[in-house]
C-alpha cells in the first residue's frame, strides 16, 4: 500500500470510524482499523462484531495494499498533525508516515487476521432525508431499556407505513414517539409495513453522523441486518455505510397505552415547568417523588416535594389549565428527560388522574408524543 | 433571623464558600455553612479546619441571627431560583425561604454547633494588586509537590523581598518561579524579608477567586497563619476574607539550581513546539521519555520518541539556535507542563547538556522562569 491522503479528509472518516471501534480485551484485533487502498479512495473499516462500519476517504493510491493499525494511536497522531498532506506506505506490516516535517512508524498486522464485516446485498432501498430521521432517534433514543432481560426494549422501535415511518422507545415507565413522514415514491418500497428494533449502540451512531451530514441517507434491509448509507451528492461512491444485527422478538403493542384523551390539562411555559421541576428535585426523597397540583379553577399548577432530612418546597407555576382537579406523583427525572426532547417554547402537560398515564406534547407539533406513568400512591 | 437579600449577591457568596465547604464524613457539621445576619450584612462562613472563608452579602436584616445550613442544599436551590428578591427567616432552626412563586423550608442545625473561624489581628498588611498576585500564582502552583512526605515543598513559596515578592514551587523534578514587582511604599512594611510557604489549597482558592475580582487585595499575617482580604472599591466592610494555616519548614534553596547561563539555547513557536511534543508523547514509552537534539549549524530543533510496541515518530521544529551541539531526554509531560503557563508567543529553551538542568523562558518577560531536569541516560 502506498498513497497519499489529506489530512482534514483522513481525521474525519478516523473520527467516526474510531467511535465504533471496540475496546476488547478478549479479541485485541478489534481494537484495530482496517486500512485498505483500492481505485480513487484509502477504506477506513472497524467492527466490534455487533455493527460495522466503512469509510471512504479519497486519495491519490500509488500501490493498492491493506493494512491493520491500531485505532487509538492512528487517530490521535493523525488528528495531532499540523500539516494537510500524508503519505502512507505499508511496509512488511509497519505503516510508515510522512510529512513535511516528519517521519513516523507504527507498528500494524496482518490485513488477514481482521474480522470480516458482512456485506449486505445492495437491492431493494428506502431513501430518508438524513437530517430529520437521526434528529427523530435523537428524541427517542434514550427512553429504550437499559435492562438486558426483555431484549425487545432494549432498542429503538421503527414501524414503516404508507407514507410515514414511526420512531418509538419505552422502559416501561415512559414512552415516546415520534412520527416522521416519508417521501412520495417510498409507498412502493417493499419497507411498507415492515417494522424492526434498532440496537442502541447504532442509533447512538446514527445520531453522531447525523448531527454532521446532511443530505439523503439509505437504507437497506435483511431479515437479521441493516445497513445505513450516507453519499455524499450524487457521488456514485458511498462515504459511510454502517452495518448491524436487528434485536429480534415482538416489540409491545405500546399504542394501547398513549391515552386518546385526558381528564386534566396544563399549558405550560416548557423552559419554566423544566426550572421548577429541577428545584423540586433538592427537597424530593429516594424515590425522586414530586407532586403535582392543578385546580382547573386558577392557571397554575402546584409543584410540591419534601425529604424527612432536608426540608420541603411547594412552588407555583402559571398556565391555562382545563378538566377536573388533580393531584398526581410524579418520578422527577422522568419528567425531566421528557421535557429536554421537547424544543417548542409551550407543552400541553395531559393527566389522567393518579394512576392513568399522563403525556407530554410539544404545543403545535404533532409528531412527537412522551407518556410518563405516575407514581402509585403506596 | 430575618432578612431580605437579592438572588445574584447571594449565589455568588454561595459560589466561593461552598468550594470551602468540607466534604468530611467524620465531622459532618463542616458540610455546612454558617449565616449570620448582622447590621446591613449577611455573612456566609465555612471551614474545613485547614481554610476558613468568611464573604458579606448585602442584605436588608429585619431582625439578627444565626443558622448553620447545609451547603450544597443551600447552594443549589438558591442557584436553582428564578427569581431576584428572596426573604430568609430562621425559626427553631428551620430556615424559611420565600419568594415571589415559591416557599420553602430547609433543616439547618444550631449555630453553637459550628467551629469558630480564628481571628486574625487586623494590624500590619501589605497591599497588592489582586489580578497580577492571583495569576502569578497560577502560573506556578500546580509544579509543588504532591507527595506530603516533604512537606514544605507541597506547598508554594513566596519570599518578600525590598520592592517584590517571588513565587515559587517545586517537586524536584521541575521548578517555577514568577517575580511580582510591589508598589511603592511596600519597603516600609514588617513584610520585607520575610518568607513563608502557602497550602496549595488556599492557592487554588486565590486563583479561582483572583480570575473574578479586580482590586486590591490585602494580607495580613501571624507567624502560623495568613489572610487574604479582598474589598470592593472604597467600602469599609471587607467583601471576602480567607485565612488560612501555614506550611511549617524550610524551603529548599532552589536559587542554587536556576543555571546563570546555557550551552545550547533554541528560540522556538511556543505552540508549534507544544504541538510536536503531544504527537511525540503518542510514541514515548512508560517513562514518557522524548529526545530532543539540537545541531547549532542548522536552525532546527529534532524530537525523537520511541515505543517498542507502537513504533517511533521524528520531528523537526523550525527556530534560531545558539552554542553547542546536544541530545538530551525529557520527561515530555513536564516540558508540556511548562510551556502551557507561558504566554508569550515564543519560548527561549536553554539546555545544559545530558544531565544538567535546562529551562524554559518566555521570550520577552523576565519574571518567569521554568526549570526541568533532564532524564539521565541509564
Amino acid at each position: 500500500m502506498k498513497l497519499l491522503v489529506l489530512k482534514e479528509n483522513l481525521n474525519k472518516g478516523l473520527g467516526f470510524t474510531e467511535r465504533v471501534v471496540s475496546k476488547s480485551l478478549s479479541l485485541p484485533i478489534l481494537n484495530n482499523i482496517l486500512l485498505s487502498a483500492k481505485g480513487n479512495f484509502l477504506n477506513l473499516s472497524a467492527t466490534d462484531l455487533e455493527i460495522g462500519i466503512r469509510y471512504w476517504v479519497l486519495a491519490k493510491i500509488d500501490k493498492e495494499g491493506k493494512i491493520v493499525i491500531p485505532a487509538k494511536v492512528l487517530a490521535s497522531f493523525i488528528g495531532s498533525l499540523p500539516e494537510s498532506k500524508i503519505s502512507f506506505e505499508s511496509i512488511n506490516n509497519i505503516l510508515h508516515i510522512k510529512g513535511e516535517s516528519f517521519k513516523t512508524k507504527i507498528k500494524g498486522f496482518n490485513p488477514d487476521e481482521f474480522p470480516i464485516i458482512p456485506k449486505i446485498e445492495e437491492k431493494e432501498f428506502l431513501e430518508l432525508n438524513s437530517a430529520p430521521f437521526c434528529q427523530g432517534l435523537a428524541q427517542v433514543h434514550k427512553y429504550a431499556s437499559l435492562n438486558q432481560t426483555r431484549p425487545e426494549i432494549s432498542g429503538i422501535y421503527l414501524a414503516f407505513q404508507k407514507n410515514q415511518v414511526q420512531l418509538a422507545s419505552t422502559d416501561s415507565f415512559r414512552l415516546a414517539e415520534k412520527t416522521l413522514l416519508l417521501e412520495a415514491g417510498s409507498e412502493k418500497s417493499n419497507f411498507q409495513g415492515q417494522s424492526l428494533i434498532l440496537p442502541q449502540k447504532i442509533v447512538q451512531e446514527l445520531i453522531n453522523i447525523g448531527s454532521e451530514k446532511k443530505g439523503k441517507l439509505k437504507i437497506y434491509l435483511t431479515p437479521n441486518q441493516i445497513m445505513f448509507e450516507f453519499r455524499t451528492k450524487e457521488s456514485s461512491q458511498p462515504q459511510l455505510q454502517l452495518i448491524s444485527r436487528l434485536i429480534e422478538g415482538d416489540y409491545p403493542n405500546y399504542q394501547e397505552i398513549i391515552p386518546k384523551k385526558y381528564e386534566t390539562q396544563i399549558v405550560l411555559p416548557r423552559e419554566k415547568f423544566l426550572n421548577h421541576l429541577k428545584t423540586a428535585s433538592l427537597f424530593s426523597g429516594r424515590i425522586n417523588e414530586v407532586k403535582v397540583k392543578i385546580d382547573p379553577s386558577q392557571e397554575e399548577m402546584e409543584i410540591f416535594s419534601q425529604s424527612s432530612e432536608i426540608g420541603e418546597n411547594q412552588s407555583l407555576v402559571q398556565g391555562k389549565t382545563k378538566g377536573k382537579m388533580t393531584e398526581v406523583s410524579f418520578n422527577w427525572r422522568f419528567l425531566i428527560d421528557g421535557l429536554i426532547n421537547i424544543q417548542s417554547p409551550e407543552v400541553s402537560f395531559e393527566l389522567n388522574g393518579e394512576e392513568g398515564p399522563a403525556a407530554l406534547k410539544p404545543v403545535g407539533d404533532p409528531s412527537y408524543i412522551y407518556i410518563i406513568m405516575p407514581i402509585k400512591a403506596s
